[in-house]
Order: C-alpha cells, then sequence, then structure tokens
C-alpha cells in the first residue's frame, strides 16, 4: 500500500485511480481486519461511488481522492459515530466534523470509522496490534493508528488529549503527528477535556506529513533540509519511569544525532508537570462526561470519572498556573533549538488488550500545547517498534528536524 | 496618607515608625468608613502589636511594617474570612494564603480584611465608591480599590477573574496592577474560575508598584524612562459599547502620548474573545461553586452558575482552543510594542449600589493573561475618574510605559 505522497503523485498524473486506491485498501481490510480489527464500519460503497465521483472530475481538489480513515470519535454525516460507546451505538450526527469536512474538501475519500477506546479515555475497543497481536495497539485513536501501521489505508485521523496519538503511533510503528493545541478545529468531535483535546493524524512515511497537515490545516511545508539541527534531549520527570531499553534507545539515538553533525543539549524541565496534566484532563472530563448515566459507562471509565470529580479547585488552578508558565517556558526554549527529544512511550507495546498502555510520556507536552510527532525509528528488546518523540516550536521546525532524525 | 514608596523610605530611616502608620489609617477609616463601608473587619490591636513588633526589629524586612488591606477572599489565619458569602460568615482558615505570607515576610502589616463580592463574582457588597458614595465602586475587589482611593491604606490586595481589579481601579481612581496569569500564587484564595483567577494589587502611585511587586513576587522593577515609546492603540471587539465620552477620551490620551514623541498604531485582535472569556468563567465557576446549597447563594449568583452549567463543552474547547491561538499572537504583538493601550472600563462608575458594572474591557486581557495596570489619567464626562488600561509583555515593560502614560 503506497503512502499519500506517493498516492497524489500518482493520482494527480492519473497512473492509478482513487477507485484502485479504494479497492486496495478494502483487500488489505478483508484479509487482514479478522486479526487486527480497526474498523468500527468500512463503507465500501461509499468510498468507491465518491472515488469514482472524484477520478470523474476535469479539476481534483489537490488530494485526488486518497483514501482515510477517521477515529470513531469524530462526526461524520454518512456514516454513525459511535464514540466508542454502547451509548450512541448507530448513532447518525447531522454533519461532519470540520476537520473530516476540511479533508473531503482536500479530496479525501473517507473509508471508514476505525476504533477508539471508550469515550476516548481508557476501557479499550477490540483492535489488536498488527505488529503483535496479543499486544494493545495503544490507545485512544487505537484503529487509526493500527489500520495505517498495517497497510489497510494511506492515512487516519486521531486525537490525543493525554497520549492517544504519540503512544499508538510508537506501539504500531508508524509516525503520529500532532500540531499545535488549537491549530485544528475540533468541531464535530466528542469533547473530553477542551483545554487538552488536539487533532492529530497517522502516515507511514514523513513525505505524507506536508499533504495531510495542509488538507488539515491549510499549513504548507516548506522542507529545509538541516545540516546541524540543535536537539534538546528532554528526559522529563518521568525519565525513571521508562523501560531501562527505552532509555537506553533514546540516549543512542541522540548519540547517533551527534555524530551527524547534530548538536545535543540537555533540558530539564520543571517537574509536576504530569500530575498537572491529570488534574486538569481528569476535571474536564468529569464536566465533558456527566451527560451520561454512570450505569452506561464501564467500570474504569466510572473511575477515571470519580477521579476527575475529586480534583479540587486549588489543585487544578495550581495545574493551571504551572501550565501557563510553562508554556511560555517551553517557547523560549523551543525558540534556541531545532527540537526536543524525548521518548514516545515508556516501552514498546505491552501484552495484552486490556489496557491501552501508560500515557505518561506524552502529558506534558499535550499540557504545553506544542506541535510533536513520533517517528518509528527505534526498537523495544523483543524487536517491536519504539517511538522517538520529537517536540518544535511549530510544524515546519518539526518537520525538517524529523527528516534529520529519521536519517539517524 | 503617604503611599508605600515614600513609607518604605520613611520608615527605613525611622523618620515615621509602623505604629504611626497604622495609627494614621485607623484614624482616616474611623472617620470614613461610614460612608465607604470598604472593610469586612479591621484588626486596630493586631496591627498595631505587628507594627510595633516590626518597629522594635534591629533588621527589619523591607517593608518594614507598611499596612496592608486583604481582599476578603483571601485567606487571613488571624482574621476571619468569608469570601463575600453568609455560608463562610466567621470562618477562620488554619493558614494564611501564599500571597499574604509573602506579604508578611516582606514587612507589610495586616490592617484588615476588605469587602468582596460574593464569592467574587456579581452580588455586591457594602462597599460605596469614595468619590460619590450614590455610585458603586465596582467589583470584585470592591473595598480593597475603594480603601486605597480613600487613603485608608497605602496599598491592597485584589483578585481578577473578568475585571476585578481594572475596573475598582478604574471607577475609584487608583492604579490597579495585575501581574501575568499565573505570576503570583493563589493558595489559598477561593477560587472561582482556576485558568483566568489571577492575583492584583491597588496603589495611589507608580511609585509604589515596585516595592509591592518585589514583596509578592520577587520581580525587582529597574525602571529605564522611555524616550520614544511605541504604543498600540487596541479598541477591541467591544468599542461600541463604551461611552461616546470614554471612547473620546483613550483617543486624546494616545494623541497626547504622541505629542509627547510616542508613536501609536492601531491593533486589532480577533474577535469573539469576549464571548471565550465568558465560557471559560462560566463553566469553571460552576465546578468552583458547585458544593454550594443553591439556597444559600444570591439570586444574581444562581443565575450566573446556571448560565455556566449551560456552557456546552463545545464552546468551552472553542473558547480555550482561540484563546490558546491568540496568547500566542499577544506574545508576537507585545514583543513589537511598549505597551497596548485601551480602556479600563466603558465609563465612570455607575449610579447605584446594586450593581459593580461591566467588566467588559477587561474580559480579553484576564484570557490573555498578559500583564495589565489601570492609571487614573482620565476623567468621565461628570469629572470622576476613568482609568487608561495598559497591557505590556512583562511587569517591567508595563512600568516604563506606565511611567510616559501617566505623564501624558
Amino acid at each position: 500500500m503506497i503512502g499519500v505522497a506517493k498516492a497524489v503523485e500518482l493520482l494527480s498524473r492519473r497512473e492509478v485511480l482513487a477507485e484502485e486506491l479504494v479497492r486496495q485498501c478494502l483487500a488489505r481490510i478483508e484479509e487482514r481486519e479478522p486479526v487486527v480489527q480497526a474498523w468500527e464500519v468500512v463503507d465500501a460503497e461509499g468510498a468507491l461511488r465518491e472515488a469514482r465521483r472524484i477520478d470523474g472530475l476535469r479539476d481534483r481538489p489537490f488530494l485526488c481522492g486518497v483514501p482515510v480513515g477517521v477515529k470513531d470519535l469524530i462526526d461524520t454525516k454518512e456514516l454513525p459515530t459511535g464514540y466508542g460507546s454502547p451509548i450512541h451505538r448507530g448513532h447518525r450526527p447531522v454533519e461532519d466534523a470540520a476537520c473530516v469536512r476540511a479533508l473531503k474538501q482536500g479530496g479525501a475519500v473517507v473509508l471508514g470509522k476505525t476504533v477508539t477506546t471508550e469515550f476516548a479515555v481508557y476501557s479499550p475497543g477490540k483492535t489488536r496490534n498488527p505488529r503483535d497481536p496479543s499486544r494493545t495497539p495503544g490507545g485512544s485513536s487505537s484503529g487509526s493508528a493500527a489500520a495505517v501501521a498495517d497497510g489497510m489505508v494511506p492515512f487516519a485521523l486521531g486525537t490525543q488529549t493525554a497520549a492517544s496519538v504519540i503512544r499508538p503511533a510508537s506501539f504500531c510503528g508508524v509516525i503520529g503527528w500532532k500540531p499545535a493545541y488549537g491549530t485544528v478545529s475540533l468541531a464535530g468531535v466528542h469533547p473530553l477535556a477542551p483545554s487538552l483535546d488536539t487533532l492529530g493524524f497517522f502516515v507511514r512515511e514523513l513525505d505524507d506529513v506536508p499533504p495531510v497537515l495542509r488538507a488539515l490545516t491549510g499549513i504548507e511545508l516548506a522542507p529545509s533540509p538541516l545540516r546541524s539541527p540543535v536537539f534538546a534531549l528532554c528526559r522529563t520527570e518521568a525519565w525513571d519511569r521508562a523501560d531501562p531499553s527505552t532509555r537506553s534507545a533514546v540516549e543512542e539515538a541522540a548519540a547517533r544525532l551527534a555524530r551527524m553533525g547534530a548538536e545535543i543539549r540537555d533540558l530539564e524541565l520543571s517537574p509536576a508537570l504530569v500530575d498537572a496534566q491529570m488534574a486538569i484532563m481528569g476535571a474536564e472530563a468529569a464536566v465533558s462526561l456527566r451527560r451520561y448515566a454512570e450505569a452506561d459507562l464501564s467500570q474504569k471509565l466510572r473511575e477515571f470519572l470519580e477521579t476527575g470529580r475529586a480534583v479540587s479547585s486549588e489543585r487544578l488552578r495550581a495545574a493551571h498556573e504551572l501550565a501557563a508558565r510553562e508554556r511560555l517556558e517551553l517557547q523560549r526554549h523551543l525558540a534556541q533549538v531545532d527540537a526536543i527529544l524525548t521518548p514516545a512511550a515508556s516501552g514498546e507495546a505491552p501484552q495484552g488488550l486490556s489496557a491501552t498502555g501508560d500515557p505518561l510520556f506524552s502529558r506534558i507536552w499535550t499540557l504545553l500545547g506544542a506541535p510533536c510527532c513520533s517517528l518509528p525509528v527505534l526498537q523495544g528488546p523483543t524487536g517491536l517498534p519504539l517511538g522517538l518523540q520529537l517536540i518544535a516550536r511549530d510544524d515546519q521546525h518539526l518537520f525538517d528536524a524529523a527528516v534529520f532524525a529519521a536519517r539517524g
């Protein structure tokens, strides 16, 4: 299965038809879905119809019919949207979410809805990790990461409130990209924690990032290769909780980049950022989801909401104050380096499907709102993928730094 | 009644004793309190005792016993703290709030607690505007602004979630100073909207700002007079709702500053910031105050909380997204000018004591979190004071710009 950039190139020259791409996706899904279970619904007929319509246009929007998977937390008017909860099974939103509208206008074909955890919190859906089906794909954007990793679709949408793009990207071995907080409108996406929720996406190649980012945000990246970038290695307050193999993999990656001509600095952030993210996420989620009857929620979600309700206003305020200070501080740090390097997750995808892994290594960066990505350039002790996370001041710097880091 | 800077000067040379200053405050309060009603409680005995203790020290902390009024939203362990609500009448916190501790360590003497509106929202306390007792002093930091304006105390603490420092400063004709969001810890201050609540203070002279700021934050201002500052006149989306006389007073002030050598630019911000502030304030207040029984709250507060509960998660998220984007945007604007000029309030203090006036002209700046101040340099149509509001990238720039603007 080709990636977004290659697909756009071939489609625009009419060397391949969007209909053919959709058929390739459908064939791969048919073959692999029984194992991976990435999809809530696949709209074979609708996608083929839309692909043929785009193929028939004289002036096609620039994505020319590239198929996309949409996390089932995101409203689609032609497909049911269940938000990962039985409460909404079969729910038909009246409108597409803003991001879906933007992708359609850009010429993407919605192939179907991918599995999310329950309301994008911790209770897993059915999806398995395509690299090892006995392991979790990570969450909450489980189906999107797994579908892209398994070659079922060239790209897919996710959302992140704690680590829901970066962690599944790391576990499944794909690129997860989260633009800055607020870059992509979340109108039509089920809210979890409004001051943290951020839209992102999954692709397999870095070349695929610019066309997707352009369709979603209008940002046009102008790649400018870096010769001797400056990276800050940020171990974060969570470092000691990463697997030893993860710590050495990230440090070795930094050493490789140094040998390639990069300057590597150390960066320490204020502690307590993880707790601040947890306080804000919990408190806001308790408000966002309070409309639902307890009985309709999983035990895991009920416990999470109970914890959120227990966050005191004082703790919440201290969290917001710390976040505000550290956002400015991070802007200052990022003005002086090309990107920050840090683990994308504490280790490989854990065994089992009853949990989606620890969001620890992304909480800080979601809270601070800067653009970040996970690159599938490291390996865990059993050979499974492990992401190297980069954070930068804007998508352009992030992209240039990622291109350099991906060569390491 | 002398100001903070003059008091520190005389006290440090022992040309006046802290005990004398406290007695002067008490005399002024005795004379004027029946009209102004700025105080919930005045601790004559405790303040005299503490003043004498400081007077007796060989090495005094640098404020040397300057008296301060503390908004009754702020915890004091030696004085009851009622948060403007009958629910807490006589409540004795077990600890001083962090800001009170900092002031005491800096050598301030707590003279008493000043009147706040109910939980710092809209339902007024008893305080009257010392310039015209038939008018509101503004809120929610009503007593602090009135007490400083009336010469009852050299400085006083306030808090701002919408406009609760800047508006009463404007109405009472004193300087209101609000450092950046998060600068001063709010530990021990009753929460209203944790992602907006900000501590500030009132003084009568610009020279009084540096010692208070130093005691509260550790920030030491190093005044550097500006010769040809750059100001951005920002009319904001609320401009048409200001009194015509306010609009012309602010424009004339800008013209005066231009004649003094300043460059005046125009600045337009994204619209919808007022609504975003209202959404966040309402939604968070509904959570912060939900522990109280409806029956114990005023009708006005119940209605406000009802509006807050009705804020949808979608509106809240759009508000947070807009705020995050515009904070960065404002940082960029503020990097290019010395300060922004804008009205502190829509007009003079309104007639009557049943409401505290419209917070409209401060909502945007509280939301965006930058340091701001109100300077009592304008007049309304009946000769009552009107504030010129300045916003800058940090307290140092704000101070230098304020010194220039105060000469205009």
